[in-house]
């Protein structure tokens, strides 16, 4: 028994996100008449990237939606027709200047089930060579983390960025 | 320096999210002629509610947005005016019928800040009392799961819900 939609008003769409109104139909029998939906057609990656001392690699990025510049891990959108492994490679190099390899797929999640079909996918992945500059125009700094150093930002709630600490996370349960 | 909005052009607004198309100039210097920002009047909760033996009482959640039926922690919205300590005291009431105590909130984060300003709270606290049956139209069944049962969960990577997975990761940190 799953929601049912009966009826749907276009309210937006674009290729970055569609905005939905939708009569839908819950399997209690409640119908919700306008239930806005956030449908968007790519999911997103992000990457947890070791060095041989195991430390990782942030990212300060100045974000408008939140209206934070924050130490957080490379990511991005998966093209259409891309891998998430290829997504994550492309970001990594993108943001940081390093090439990767032995990447593997860690967990997949909607960040916000409650409005929007968005998936997130985290990738663990080792660096290999500092090959180029960073992307200026994305990260405005990069640096290497420690373990230590990480539980302690967890621990400050200073990465407010829900992708960074639930990647984290992950990968601290290992 | 921050990003700066130079024009915005209104696509929709309601009480639930507001879609803006913004024009942005980045630190860089670089100028985002369209960024679809999703505005959030309102913020959610949820709750890792812990019983004497320490277990944490789940609720089966018909999601439409992600179109999965999952085992998914208390969550909900804050309303306005409302105390996100309120609002988990409230949503727990709700969804699982118990009464709660010794409330702390343990992290807020924004879980899609490349597009959205939405703000995510986790509560911690413990169930005192059985005192009503739960919302029927919102859960369709409730269940303690014990710590060892949540960790397997993840290791399966099976909770696919990101507010959820992130309030237990952080509680597995404590």
């Amino acid at each position: 028994m799953k929601p049912e939609r009966l009826a749907r008003e276009v309210v937006y769409e674009s290729q970055w996100v569609n905005l939905y109104k939708d009569t839908v139909k819950f399997p209690s029998g409640l119908i919700i008449e306008k239930f806005h939906l956030l449908d968007f057609p790519r999911s997103a990656i992000t990457a947890v990237v070791e060095n041989n001392n195991g430390d990782v690699v942030f990212v300060r990025v100045p974000r408008y939606a939140s209206d934070t510049t924050e130490w957080e891990l490379p990511a991005g959108g998966v093209k259409i027709g891309e891998s998430e492994i290829d997504a994550a490679k492309r970001e990594v190099l993108e943001e940081t200047g390093y090439t990767s390899n032995n990447h593997e797929l860690i967990y997949s999640y909607y960040p916000m089930n409650g409005s929007s079909n968005k998936v997130f996918h985290i990738v663990h992945c080792k660096a290999v060579d500092h090959v180029q500059d960073f992307d200026k125009d994305e990260v405005s700094e990069t640096r290497w983390f420690t373990k230590s150093e990480i539980r302690q930002m967890i621990k400050d709630k200073i990465i407010t960025d829900g992708f960074t600490l639930t990647a984290l996370l992950l990968w601290l349960q290992k």
